[in-house]
């Protein structure tokens, strides 16, 4: 019989939703020994968070995060605030003993996310950040793929991530789903957004890296802001390019930019290596490219694997071969995983400390862009 | 304020899953009038019905399906049964007043597909079958280009559902998940089961046909059947194809099989227009090839639609433009749509009777492959 | 060092345009003990031929196909004419003593073919039907796996052939490059022109049909004819579907039209097999696909082999990997093969009695179509 | 009545093949004023230089490329040697008045480079760079669409290079086919071979740089060498990448490899513009991907233009519409503009000059690595 865990979510914008929904799913296809119970929603103004409280089932809500994080009845906060708000609301919460789940990026800059870390790890609290891409069954598939040492030595790690929804130069910045525009919100552009999933990512299937060369561009450099009224200086990357070093020996090279049009949320990454090659895209995200130089060389190609089936990653839980899930599973997984974590009294990753190295690679890159050469990681 | 409407479902199974999925969700993405309760789930043996209601949070459960449709509590039954009990249910389900969705295909024939369309009219009960292709927003989408005129004169539509799950010939047939093996369960083979589908979204998309030509094969004659433990011969077509006349004079062409390696769920289909051409395939559900002869001669190509904008069918419900969404949602869109059309005391498509045209198309390529000639329908 | 051969070609339209273009390249490729040489080609009017000549570096031009079988100095006849022309011309070609190559189908009929074949089995030369598409590098190599037995038993081949060129109403019919429009030169529509490509690739990779199943559709059934000046009824089929039974018990579905609007010569074909299936497309004709069901399951998947290494048929000839050939090529390799063969004094597949089997299938899917009925091969 | 044109080409390697085979075929396709004859071949040793000249068809042989230069019946003198003696052979050949195509890249470095422009101007004589890629029909369809202004401003280029045949590590160097790992002979890794390619074609398309940023790679640092038979330091660049500024505010990224296991030839390019975006890659190079932002919104999509319609640059002088065709017929095109601009008078792109550009980019990406920071171009 499963014991309910109170989850209380904070910030009822696009991953309030992309949470809610995680949670109420993950035990119609995972067996777990918890079962989150939708407790408290906290959204501004006080008809948001009834409405969402509402639509998602949610038993209360709040409009201050200090109440919810006072509640006896909250077991885990789940934080789904701009960035700028991650770290007062993760430390309140380590502090009162609550089980956090943080959306990504952990913080605005390192020495905030060592904070954060510090807090956590203090307090003895489990602790995830939310860099949900690992679980698309596809990536954990690669992931598998490179743990069985079938890629061999490696030489080169390529990602991207190209949108182009922030082309029009009428696109105000700032206040509710444009905070990602607003520097003061959001503490920097792509590289926050954007690059931190390649990055988390990368250190995940490639391991640590050493050093970064970075570009970063301001393509708009005065957008209205939605909370002043008045046309300002845009703080933000645009976009941001960056190659490295990993540790491992091989090269790295990232770029992000919401200036690709034609691309809605085109993140890809290609590992290789050498004896095989791997390349994914989110477009496509029920798919991953394999290559095996193993093969027959006359029949050799690139495998286009339908990750889909009952041995794939995750894929037991959901529906029958061939048929695909698609982005919110991800969090189902995530949801899944932390709460199988919790109850083995074991760290999941990407945990705060985890999430701090991805932290650093983007401050490295802010501060190669900005001096315009090479940085330590 | 939403009301709430009370769901019974029959069968515990597959389309258990999806049914019961589609309904827990929908009020989280869509607006109703009615708000879906998951009232009962009616399963077997009852250990089977208890843990399927915990798990889908029903609120009772039953092992006899007429108890379910006795009940006073119960304002939808869904019949999520092999397809030889869809019409002893369907019809005692009209005769008890209630609104009825059912699984595809309606009946095992013409005959008994006649009854049940004659019981939910007589009844005057809203009535749907689960012909959920229609509503991935791709399909739709499609059926919005063929109604927009795109396309001009209709000369060919092509479809075809390739599987590879029955090659194994130790595969037994019958009993629980392996039902469709089964021809006295399943009344046929792939033409019940996956041509039912191909030809159902034909019709929708390009009208009635006039005449069809068939062959079938059955490549594995004999199988163990699980509820004997014997081996037993095999009635159920493995592959199935046809050609046909439209009545808007073009030509269809149409396969199925259990026996094409390397497709799990490959359901395509594509239209040829005068002046444009449509393409879609299940394993990449979320897109629709489009060609459109009007096009700058230079730039004229296949354009990939990667059908995730707020612009198409259903998709502003969901995330954001460029996140996929999976086959499972075709289940909650047709949930939203049968519950508005109740509020609306509006028909909802695919009725009994509209799903009655493609039984008779099935039953015409069954007599056409039996008799080795074209057939009417 | 190389010894000469008259190559004599009858024909100035596109298919003469493809066999000069091969016999001019051949040996800067292949090492041949004969070297073919442009010896006459045959056009009208006797302008054309003279520019043709000139064009392609023949030493001479004939007007009168009789003249050119009857010079002393020509070894080989190439007869690029229209279908109805095909008969004659090789006959008294045989009657020579010429070698022969012949376009394809090989005649109007079987009747006409089997004078054909017994034309120059009693000449005793060497013959070959130009059905090029055998010698794309990716279809020979499908050949070679379906040789290897890595296939297993065959349950599935399907081919399709679809062209958009002939949509336009006003197109006229007959004559010079519309000679294929007109059923009096040409015998059929897209079953001579089309299906026998998919016919003679499919009798190749999966041995002989057993029974057929056809229909045909006139889409636009008067043109204008261009020798006559009149609109005349068309006597040509626009669309050609079938299915059978092949003798290895798999079951066989061609269709080829010219009215799929967006395809400009998409032929394709699958194969699948218990263990493996294959699949090919002329629209990137330097990729074949395979999907081997023995690769481990996580990583199993569609390949896309980039036919283009030295290790794949015919490649070592030309560039280097990743450098794709295209269409034009499959001419030299058929023109290095038969030339091979003849200094081996060995047939060399597609002889004509090859081609017959291919022209019978074409004749009993055209009596099916018209009977309406199985036809047996 | 076309005029001879002799042709002396001087090295008997990969590019002597695809330079010969040019020439060959040239008047077979296009109407040219000129006829070029292939007069001589100067290659080493004396009997490759001999059956070279029997397979291509040569008049002559020649050993020494000083005699070709010094003889009066050479119009053309094609330089295919590795890049340590482009700059001494043009010069000599500018110096006897010789019309000069010269294989990419033009020479070692800038200071080379700029000689060979001087001494062709000053001696007058036509002169061209064979950056070939710019001739495949989608790479000059690409171009067309630039012109158009379809793109409104371009935000960002993209283009890579990829190959993986080094990976081995007892790849020899230098000698034959091994001069481009020899630093000697070829001056430089993948950044004077591929990204040469790719830097030409961002500039043609995308207009000049401004400044680099780069780093470069050896993974294998010693390998046999062929000339001395001693393991030797590995002198070239096994990968490098790159990102620079493009003076029309446009983001550049840039990268070559080739230890990108699974890609033979993998020439891709991207562009972003405001309003339209393009993509194209080699190893499917008869495609090109366009996407439009002005089209309306429901059915936008890339579009896989399949280039090989008669409206698509120089693919009129081919076959039909639909047959693809590969490499080499880049470098038909490239002597077909060649001598239509000979005849003209008019220079053709991109003469010694313009690739002199490309060499400066090339230049400062090497510079950037070593100094490990921004390099003005």
């Amino acid at each position: 019989m499963s014991k309910p865990l109170n989850i209380g979510i904070i910030g009822g914008g696009f991953m309030g939703r992309t949470h809610s929904n995680a949670y109420r799913r993950v035990t119609n296809f995972f067996d777990l020994e918890y079962q989150p119970v939708l407790k408290a929603i906290c959204a501004l103004p006080e008809d948001a968070a009834r409405s969402f409280a509402e639509r998602w089932g949610f038993e209360s809500f709040e409009t201050d995060w200090r109440k919810l994080i006072a509640r006896d009845d909250i077991d885990v906060v789940d934080i789904c605030l701009p960035n700028n708000l991650h770290r007062e609301v993760a430390i309140a919460a380590a502090a009162a003993g609550k089980i956090i789940l943080c959306e990504k990026p952990l913080a605005m800059n390192t020495a905030e996310g060592q904070e954060m870390v510090d807090a956590v790890e203090k307090a003895g609290v489990a602790n995830l950040v939310s860099y949900n891409y690992r679980r698309i069954p596809a990536v954990t598939l690669a992931r598998q793929i490179v743990e069985s040492g079938k890629l061999g030595r490696i030489f080169h790690y390529r990602a991207n991530f190209l949108q182009d929804w922030t082309i029009a130069a009428d696109l105000p910045q700032g206040g509710d789903a444009l905070w990602r525009l607003d520097v003061a919100a959001a503490g920097s552009g792509v590289t926050g957004d954007l690059l931190a999933h390649c990055i988390d990512t990368a250190l995940w299937l490639n391991g640590p890296m050493v050093d970064v060369n970075a570009m970063t561009e301001t393509f708009i450099t005065e957008r209205t802001h939605q909370l002043t009224g008045k046309v300002e200086k845009v703080g933000i990357d645009d976009a941001c390019t960056f190659f490295c070093h990993f540790k491992n020996g091989s090269l790295g090279l990232f770029e992000a930019t919401r200036y690709a049009r034609g691309h809605k949320a085109l993140y890809t990454f290609e590992i290789n290596g050498e004896h095989a090659s791997i390349k994914w895209d989110l477009h496509d995200l029920h798919r991953l490219e394999f290559f095996d130089h193993a093969d027959d060389s006359q029949v050799r190609g690139w495998r286009s694997i339908h990750v889909s089936d009952g041995d794939h990653p995750y894929m037991d839980h959901w529906w029958v071969p061939g048929l695909q899930i698609g982005y919110e599973h991800s969090f189902v997984h995530q949801v899944a995983d932390f709460l199988t974590g919790i109850a083995k009294g074991e760290a999941v990753a990407p945990t705060f400390r985890d999430a701090l190295e991805t932290q650093k690679v983007c401050e490295a890159v802010l501060a190669s862009a900005k001096g315009h050469s090479w940085q330590q990681v």
